[in-house]
């Protein structure tokens, strides 16, 4: 931190070649950039790497995440209602913290907002936020507003709490426990690129008044997901504690591989037990992509997807909302999706992309 | 939050004439948006409204900010190493958390980069990053890390804790109580006064190794920060517990109007008490400028503002990074800035502005 040495030269620094950010990957970057990070306070129980840190404040564990969400690159605000975005923003928070078996209790907001938008704007996208903070009794307890040269940037921390022998990681599957996903999966993904074909339409067109069809749960999918707050209740009456938790934000076959690498185990899933919406299956049909690809690849759905001790498989049943799609295995032998006509396929290597 | 009237016009919005933000400026927007806000979960102790959140986890209460920097309105990488912009961005978030009187713990970064940033660049962001966790002992415990379309934004999330009895807010300063600032005011903003005039210099005529004479100090005190972690250690130590405080991130003069206004009080400072670096003075000398503006609207200082019994007066008497600026009055007396000739301006309208 020598300030002799300093020189007026960020701009000529980013001329030069350096290693781009993409050759890392999102997940290659995050690993490289923290790698290296010392915990000093006793009461940090788990830094970065899953869902969300943990940190014991006695009696219980809280629980603590963060997420961006940047104009053009998370939300495109021609096919993005305000409300919505605020709405969502919160709930893609809740939904890490109900991956790890805790209750979400508080959020603060941070928002980087440039001169094109007004307080009319920001009325509606704080309606949204409140919206979701009186559904799910979160507090809205602090935060940051800002101006940004572009566009809006949405930068919410959520708060958590869960009793100690509750909280569930990635990292604690084991050989022979049940592969579980609550709701359905792939619809989120749809209800997208129905958007995007309507924004098509709008920009050539000027059609301002989109044709959803009958796919308006694909829709709200998109741009309204639940976090699941009422599988983790659902599952604390049933005493039942996952042996690992993760939200579906990249897709089921993104966070199934995330559980079997921190776990060291493989899995075994069945193409015919992932639960689809009946919509997300004739859209699918509609637009000739294999409804088995949006599931596995879409992302956005904001389910939960667990491991349980096989011990559990009646009270499993018992729950609607919950679908048991596979088991977990030894890790050698792969992590497989099993497709209808019996045939395995290595999930690692997307080998269902050749279903389209 | 119907779904079946979307549609798509935004843009068309935007164009629209509403309200522009500015017409409510950062504090009345805040206070727009945040003011029918309801809180829910009964370990919320106080929400939004002071320099950080804060919660009660049992036997001590968590203090929360959040604080997010956007590129071209906080910072400007012509002139600031990205080393000094991650070290900075971590210790204004600690700097809120000291103002509660708390010891920082914990923080999660959340970053959005654009395309026209290299691996190189991160590992220096981080760097600063980083070692501000090693100097304060606080733990890096998740974050998130995203694409944007333009620059670089950072959110930063600082987590700390405090005994129950020694929280201190902005609304506890009363009538006699001591007004202390920490360290000096003004520099900071002179710093940036100086790293404006060589980027012109640099960007005019291309010269890339700035002059900044003797001020160095000032420049550190812009681009490195430190939050008064030192100055909660020793009132702890004293047994002296603030009956307000905050941190000067605006301005001396708008943190002792926010003391005054959340405590109903009135102040008296007094000119010749208002701690200053020599080169604070000696450049405000250069440039024709009266140092008392620097130090009343500057900002960027992070120094601590604070109010303490007048029993204490003694003991503050010691410590010399502690200087007894002025106190606290009646609120009917208003908030007044005694001159060097004796003469009385109000601060709340900036009467000292006419000192230039």
């Amino acid at each position: 931190m020598q300030l002799d040495n300093l020189q007026l030269k960020m701009e000529k620094k980013i001329d030069q070649k350096f290693t781009p950010l993409k050759e890392l990957g999102e997940f290659g970057l995050i690993n490289h950039l923290t790698k290296d990070v010392i915990i000093h306070q006793p009461n940090t129980v788990k830094g970065i790497g899953d869902d969300a840190a943990v940190l014991d404040t006695g009696t219980v564990y809280q629980v603590i995440t963060t997420d961006l969400l940047a104009e053009g690159i998370h939300f495109n605000l021609v096919y993005t209602p305000l409300k919505h975005l605020g709405y969502k923003a919160v709930a893609v928070n809740l939904s890490d913290i109900c991956a790890m078996n805790a209750k979400p209790k508080q959020i603060t907001v941070a928002l980087a907002i440039s001169s094109k938008f007004s307080v009319e704007h920001l009325n509606e996208l704080y309606s949204g936020i409140k919206l979701a903070c009186q559904k799910y009794g979160v507090d809205l307890i602090g935060g940051d507003t800002t101006s940004s040269l572009t566009g809006l940037t949405i930068c919410i921390t959520a708060i958590g709490e869960v009793e100690k022998d509750k909280v569930t990681y990635r990292n604690g599957a084991k050989n022979t426990n049940l592969l579980c996903v609550s709701g359905n999966v792939g619809a989120a993904y749809l209800g997208l690129q129905i958007l995007e074909r309507e924004r098509k339409l709008f920009e050539k067109e000027g059609i301002t008044q989109p044709d959803f069809g009958n796919y308006t749960y694909l829709i709200e999918r998109q741009l309204k997901p639940e976090p699941r707050t009422d599988i983790v209740k659902w599952l604390e009456e049933k005493n039942i504690v996952p042996t690992a938790m993760i939200d579906i934000s990249d897709g089921l076959s993104s966070e199934i591989l995330h559980i079997c690498k921190s776990s060291n185990t493989g899995c075994r899933i069945y193409q015919e037990k992932i639960p689809l919406h009946e919509q997300t299956a004739d859209f699918a049909e509609e637009v000739n992509m294999h409804p088995i690809n949006a599931a596995l690849n879409g992302g956005e759905d904001y389910e939960l997807l667990f491991t349980v001790d096989i011990k559990h498989y009646e009270a499993l049943l018992q729950n609607d909302q919950i679908r048991i799609i596979g088991h977990i295995t030894e890790q050698v032998e792969g992590t497989n999706l099993v497709l209808e006509n019996n045939e395995f396929v290595n999930l690692a290597s997307g080998g269902w992309n050749a279903l389209n």
